[in-house]
């Protein structure tokens, strides 16, 4: 099959199309999607080597189970040991085990065929396209924050960063909490948020009064941003990863007595 | 008066004695504690110029209350504004317009004398030496823990760190957990928590089963350690103050959904 391959440079290539192992289906890729961590993979994130690609829809091809076959289907992309404590939680996101598809240990999307363990899948209904279903692993990321704290209208919140992320975690919030603001730094990714009814702008406001501040910018600079403007006892969410550690200002957390959250996969069934 | 200075330098020198404003008392101090905080400011943390000193016993020389005169006293050290949200909700630590003593804008005890408002004041009991009293302040920074996270025996609960305030927190924690666990670098402040009844070692155990670490250091390298023996999902509080910014591993926390709690001082009523 055809497939992008990173090892150390991403490269088109023809390789052996993987083989289902028991319990797993073999999918066929009709969508991918390119996530911010597929370009930190690109830089080195994660020492990955193999097929990225982890936001996908596609085919059922092959598998146990019949009733599957040639469903649509999109999965979460962790796959736990099924023996650990986090597993027997459902928490397999967290199984110290795990392989994570296209980003650790697993072969990802961007290729023609993938593999994944059935019980990983979620049959796509009708009235999705599979350029939306391909939304679903990182609209599951956005409604992990909602599984982690709770957020209601009367917090002051504001989302940092306009990418695809960002603008997910926007939309759903704005559903909870309809003064949801963006401070973003693309002024057509601004316009087209403001288009959905959204409160958006490039430049921030509200100095130390954000009760609550989402930091999805994908630069390491996002963090500093999100501890200026957030209010003492105010808590930060935290969605990017780098290939890098970054420079914190550990002082504005304590002297400010801020919590920080971070915040990954979230499961696709909620 | 004799004082500490500090201006780019630490000089022992006679500088005219504070004049009490209305509404403060004039305190005579007679014991001063050394913070981490007080040597971060020699490395010119929060850029403070003046006289240093926030972990004090007094006595009351001067106050418009009468009864206050000559009374023993510790204080608290955050001066608010008294007009504010924060101020209002009796957190004037975190009032935007504080001083703080001898960190922020307030000469500090490392002096003969300072002056602070009646209303941070708190008399010392009899039985407790100027010595221990000293102790309060930092003892009350201990128990903000307490009010900001609930704390139980089933919590696996690690602090990281030996210094003065590591030991306070790990004998305040070790009333709630007996199995409350310090990671410390000394071996004989080790040997003193081990005889006050902790568990305690200079060897980190438990890779990702701490529910809890408290970072206490006043090492840059404490939270990488902390980011290291976290569970999943676990909770770490800060403590520790810096004149620098610190390379952190953002992905340790987003990956692994860890709570970041920033944690200063206390009330001394509680």
């Amino acid at each position: 099959m055809k497939a992008l391959y990173f090892d150390k440079a991403l490269r088109l290539c023809t390789v052996a199309a993987p083989k289902p192992k028991p319990g797993e289906a073999l999918i066929k890729v009709t969508a991918v999607g390119i996530c911010n961590t597929d370009l930190e993979i690109l830089k080195g994130y994660m020492s990955f080597k193999g097929i990225p690609g982890h936001e996908f829809c596609g085919i059922v091809i092959k598998c146990d189970d019949s009733q599957l076959i040639n469903k649509r289907v999109v999965g979460e992309i962790n796959i736990g040991c099924r023996e650990c404590s986090a597993c027997n939680m459902n928490l397999t996101r967290h199984c110290p085990r795990r392989t994570v598809l296209g980003i650790q240990g697993k072969d990802g999307a961007m290729a023609q065929y993938l593999t994944l363990p059935v019980e990983n899948l979620h049959t796509v209904s009708d009235n999705i396209e599979d350029s939306d279903a391909v939304f679903v692993e990182p609209l599951a990321a956005a409604c992990e924050i909602l599984e982690q704290i709770h957020l209601s209208p009367s917090h002051n919140i504001m989302v940092v960063g306009d990418g695809k992320l960002a603008a997910l975690i926007a939309q759903i919030l704005h559903v909870i909490n309809p003064n949801v603001f963006v401070k973003g730094l693309q002024p057509e990714k601004i316009q087209l948020l403001k288009n959905l009814g959204l409160h958006a702008d490039t430049k921030p406001f509200g100095h130390r009064t954000w009760d609550v501040i989402i930091e999805a910018t994908g630069n390491p600079e996002g963090i500093s941003l999100a501890l200026e403007y957030i209010k003492p006892r105010g808590t930060i969410i935290l969605k990017s990863t780098y290939n890098q550690k970054i420079a914190i200002d550990q002082n504005a957390i304590v002297i400010n007595e801020i919590n920080i959250l971070g915040s990954r996969c979230g499961n696709f069934e909620l």
